[in-house]
C-alpha cells in the first residue's frame, strides 16, 4: 500500500500561506470550541526518521493555546516503564477531558520496532492488535477523538536526509547507527506498516498517511485534517443532548429469573480460633516466601477486594499484608473519583495504579464500581455500563497478555450480619466513625446491589481473572481462605513457569 | 464461572403456566412487530449434550408464526463446509430482515469441539475469537438482534441423563460414544466455556446462562430473556427515524490533499502484440499447471476486479479464465442486489459465493461497491460507509485465516480512453448494447469515484490482500500485467507451502 502512495505532492509558498492562515484561525476556534465541550483529543504522529515529525508538530501546535496540550514524545520506554503492560504509559498520559495530547511515537511501536526487531512474536502481536483495537475503541466510545498519521517518505529521501543531517556537524549526532539500521531494514518495515495500517485503521481512530517529501504540501494537509475531524467531533457532541435524550429504558430480567452466584454460597461455614491461627501462620509464611519468588522473577500480582458494607475487607486484606515486604505492596482504596479522575475515562485511575511486575497491587474496591454504584445510583447511563462488562474483561485480558496473576475477592456476608455488625459498630465509640449515612443508605438497596453483583460476577469471571466468592459471616473462615487462595494462584503460577 | 452457579433453581407448576402463557401471548405481538419493523434475529443456544436444547427451542418457537423462523440443527461440518473458513456455514444461513433465525450449535463449535479435540491450536483460537467478535459487531451494527443462551447442567445431571436414555431401548441410540467421551472431559470443558463466556459477552451479543435442570425454570427463562430483548431493540428501531435525523454532514477533505495512489499511475505502458502473446501464452500455460497445484492442495483462491467502466475489465477475465478447467472456477458478476440480498448484511451475497478450497472464485465488481457506487448515491448513510473499511478488512482477515490467496485489480483507464471507448463502442452496432445512459452518468461523477477510489485503495490495501492497479490504456499490457501478478501471488504461496 505504502509503495503505491504517490509522493511527489508538493505546495507553492503563496498557496501554502493562504491555507495556512486560514487553518490556523478555524483550528483556534475549534480548539476553544472542543475546550468547552470537555472533548479529549488524541493525536498520533507515527512514521519513518528523519520524515519531519519534530517539524509538523510544532506547525500544529502553533496555531494552539499551550495551556490545552501536551506533546508526549515517546522514546524508548524506560525500565520503570518495561514492567507493566505496553499500554501503561500511554494511559498514564492520556488527556483529561477538554485537553489535546500528541503522540510522537505511541503505542504502535509495539507492532512495529518490537515486531520487527524480534521483542515481539506472532502471538504476541496478535494480541497487541487486539489490546490496540480495545483501547481504541473503549477511549471513542467514551469521547475521544483520535486521528493517527503515518509520516511517509521513500527510502531514497530518507537516505537523502540523513546524508545531510550527517554532512552538518551540528545535526550529524541526530542520526544514530540504530536510525541506519532501520533504514537498511526499510523494505520489511514497510510489510509491518501495512498491516498496521489496514488492522488498526477504523471510523473511530482513523490512519492519515501523510505524503512528506514537502513539508508545505504535509503541514496543510495535517492541519486540514485535524480541522475537519475537530468540526465533525463537536457537531456530534452537540447532538449529544438530543442523543441522550433517546436513551432507551432498563428492562431488567424479572429478579427471581436472573443467573445467581450468591444464591449458592454456604454462609454457614466456620472456623474455630485455633484451625484459624495454625493456618494463617502457615499461610503468611508461605506468602511471605512466594512474595520474594515473584519479585525475582517479576510477576505482577493484581488482588481485587470487593464486598458488602461491613463484610469485613480491611481485616481480610491486613492479615494478607502483615507478612508481605512493605517495599513490594501496595493498598490501593478506591473512593468516589477526584475531579481530575472524572476527567479522564473511568479506567484511567486504575490503569494509573497497576503494580510494576514483582509488585503486589491490592485494591480495596475497584473498576467494578462502574457496574455496582455507578449503575445503581445512576453516575453512568445504561449504555455506559452495559458495555462496561466487556471493556472490563478487555482489560483485564490485556493484564493477562503481560502475565499478571489476577485474583478479584467479593467478601459475602447476608443481610442480618451486616446489620448486625453496623449496630456493633455504633455501639463501640471506637467504631462508631466507620459506620455512615451513606453505609444505610446502601442498606436499603441491597436487591439492587445483589442484582448488580450477580452480573458481575456472571458476566467477568474468566479462567484467567476468576471471581472468589469469600464467605465471610465467619470472619476467621473469611481471611484464611482468601490468603490461602492467594497463595494457591501464585503458586500454580509458578509451577507453570517451572519452579 | 460455570461452577459457582446455582442450579438448584425451580420453577412450580402453575407459576410456570401462568408465566408461560402471558410471555408467549407477549412473544407472539413482539414477534409480529419485529417483523414489521424488519429486525433480523439470532439466537444461539449451545451447551452440555443432554441439557434439553431441542425441548427448549420448541418451547420458545411454539407461540410463533411458523413462517417466521428457521431452526437450524448445526452438525458436523460436511466436507463441503469444511472447505470454507469456518463462518461460511452460518453466514449463509443467516436470516434476512425480519425473520428469525434459531441454531442449535453455533460458530462457537470452533472454540469449543475443535479447540477441545485438538482441532485448533491457540494461534487458531485467538483468530476465531477474533473472526467471531467482527462477524458478531457488524450484524449487531447492522440492526441484528443477537442472543446467545448457554444450557447448563452439572456433571452428574449429565451422567444421570444419559443413564436414563441408555435405559431406554428406544432412546438409547441417542447417547453415542463421543458423548460419552465428551462426558469425561467435562472438567476441562468448564474452562472453555468459562474463557468463551468471557471473551465473546458484549452488551450487543450478550451470553445469558440458564440452569438448564428444571425444564420449566430454563423455559421461562428463555422466554423472558428473548421478550426482554426483542421489546428493548424495538423500541430501539422505532427511534431510529429521530435518529437518522441527526446524522452528519459529510466533510471530506478538500480534493487537493488527499492521499492519491492513482496519480501515480503510468497509463503510458504498452505492449506490442508480439510480446503480448508470448508472454500471455506463458502465463497461460502456468497458470493451467498451478490450478492444477492449488486444487491438490485445497488453496482457495479470490480475485477481485473493480475498476472503470469500459477499462476491460471483461476481456481481461477472460484471459485469465481461457486456459482455467471449468470445474475449478467460478466467475461472479456482481450486479444491484436483489430483493433477497437487500434484505441481508450487504456482506452476505459476498460470503456465500467464496470458493471451496481448492477453487478459484472471480469477482467482476464486488464489495467494495459499498463504499463506491452506495457511497456516491446515497444508497447507503455515511455512518455505514464509514465503517464498511474496517468491516471489509475484517472480513479478508478472516479469508486470510483460513488461508485464501486473495488479490485485488484495480483496472484503470484515464478520462479521455473511456470517452474514446465509449464512442466506439456506440459506433459499433455488435457493441452498442453495451454502453447505458447510467454509464454516462457514472462519467459524470469521475471526480466522486475518483476520490472514492483513492480512499478504497489507501484504507483496504493489505499484505493479505493486496490492491493491484493495472494501467489499462493499453489492454493488452493490462492483460498480461493481470495475469502475470496472478501467477506469481500463487507461487509464492506455494512456495511458501514448501513445494
Amino acid at each position: 500500500m505504502l509503495k503505491d502512495i504517490d509522493l511527489s505532492r508538493k505546495l507553492a509558498k503563496p498557496a501554502y500561506k493562504a491555507s495556512k492562515e486560514q487553518l490556523e484561525l478555524r483550528l483556534t476556534s475549534l480548539e476553544r470550541r472542543a475546550r468547552e465541550l470537555g472533548i479529549p483529543v488524541l493525536i498520533v504522529f507515527e512514521g519513518w526518521n528523519a520524515a519531519g515529525k519534530g517539524t509538523l508538530i510544532n506547525k500544529l501546535i502553533l496555531p494552539m493555546d499551550p495551556r490545552g496540550f501536551t506533546v508526549h514524545a515517546m522514546r524508548e520506554p524506560t525500565e520503570e516503564e518495561q514492567l507493566r503492560p505496553f499500554l501503561w504509559r500511554y494511559w498514564t498520559r492520556l488527556p483529561p477531558r477538554g485537553r489535546l495530547a500528541i503522540f510522537d511515537r505511541s503505542w504502535y511501536r509495539r507492532v512495529l520496532d518490537d515486531r520487527i526487531e524480534g521483542r515481539a512474536d506472532r502471538l504476541a502481536v496478535e494480541q497487541a492488535f487486539d489490546d490496540i483495537a480495545s483501547f481504541e475503541r473503549l477511549l471513542a466510545t467514551d469521547g475521544t477523538l483520535i486521528l493517527k498519521f503515518f509520516l511517509h517518505i521513500s527510502k531514497n529521501e530518507q537516505a537523502q536526509r540523513f546524508e545531510e543531517l550527517r554532512d552538518n556537524p551540528a545535526t550529524a549526532w541526530r542520526v544514530t547507527d540504530r536510525d541506519l539500521a532501520q533504514h537498511e531494514r526499510y523494505e520489511t518495515t514497510v510489510q509491518a506498516v501495512d498491516q498496521m495500517l489496514a488492522r488498526s485503521d477504523a471510523d473511530f481512530a482513523p490512519w492519515v498517511v501523510v505524503e512528506a517529501h514537502d513539508t508545505r504540501f504535509a503541514a496543510i494537509k495535517i492541519l486540514t485534517t485535524v480541522s475537519n475531524a475537530l468540526a465533525r467531533h463537536i457537531a456530534a457532541k452537540e447532538q449529544q443532548a438530543e442523543r441522550d435524550r433517546l436513551e432507551l429504558p432498563v428492562t431488567p430480567l424479572p429478579g427471581n429469573i436472573t443467573t445467581s452466584m450468591l444464591d449458592k454460597v454456604d454462609l454457614s461455614l466456620t472456623l474455630d480460633r485455633d484451625t484459624y491461627h495454625k493456618r494463617l501462620n502457615a499461610a503468611q509464611r508461605r506468602i511471605h516466601e512466594l512474595h520474594h519468588e515473584i519479585y525475582t522473577r517479576r510477576i505482577p500480582v493484581v488482588l481485587v477486594y470487593e464486598g458488602w458494607d461491613a463484610a469485613g475487607k480491611g481485616g481480610n486484606i491486613r492479615r494478607l499484608t502483615q507478612s508481605l515486604d512493605p517495599r513490594g505492596y501496595e493498598v490501593i482504596p478506591i473512593a468516589a473519583p477526584n475531579d481530575l479522575e472524572k476527567a479522564h475515562h473511568y479506567l484511567w485511575r486504575f490503569w494509573t495504579s497497576f503494580p510494576k511486575a514483582g509488585h503486589i497491587a491490592i485494591f480495596d474496591r475497584s473498576w467494578y464500581g462502574r457496574v455496582m454504584v455507578e449503575r445503581i445510583e445512576g453516575f453512568c447511563s445504561q449504555a455506559e455500563w452495559r458495555r462496561a462488562y466487556r471493556e472490563i474483561n478487555e482489560m483485564e485480558r490485556n493484564l493477562g497478555n503481560f502475565g499478571t496473576v489476577l485474583l478479584k475477592f467479593w467478601i459475602h456476608i447476608d443481610q442480618a450480619t451486616q446489620l448486625q455488625r453496623f449496630e456493633d459498630r455504633q455501639a463501640n465509640p471506637h467504631k462508631a466513625w466507620k459506620i455512615t449515612d451513606e453505609d444505610w443508605r446502601n442498606r436499603d438497596k441491597w436487591d439492587d446491589y445483589r442484582v448488580a453483583v450477580d452480573e458481575l460476577l456472571l458476566r467477568t469471571s474468566t479462567p484467567q481473572a476468576p471471581w472468589h466468592v469469600i464467605e465471610s459471616n465467619c470472619k476467621l473462615h473469611a481471611r484464611v481462605k482468601a490468603i490461602e487462595t492467594v497463595v494457591a494462584a501464585i503458586e500454580r503460577r509458578l509451577e507453570i513457569q517451572g519452579l
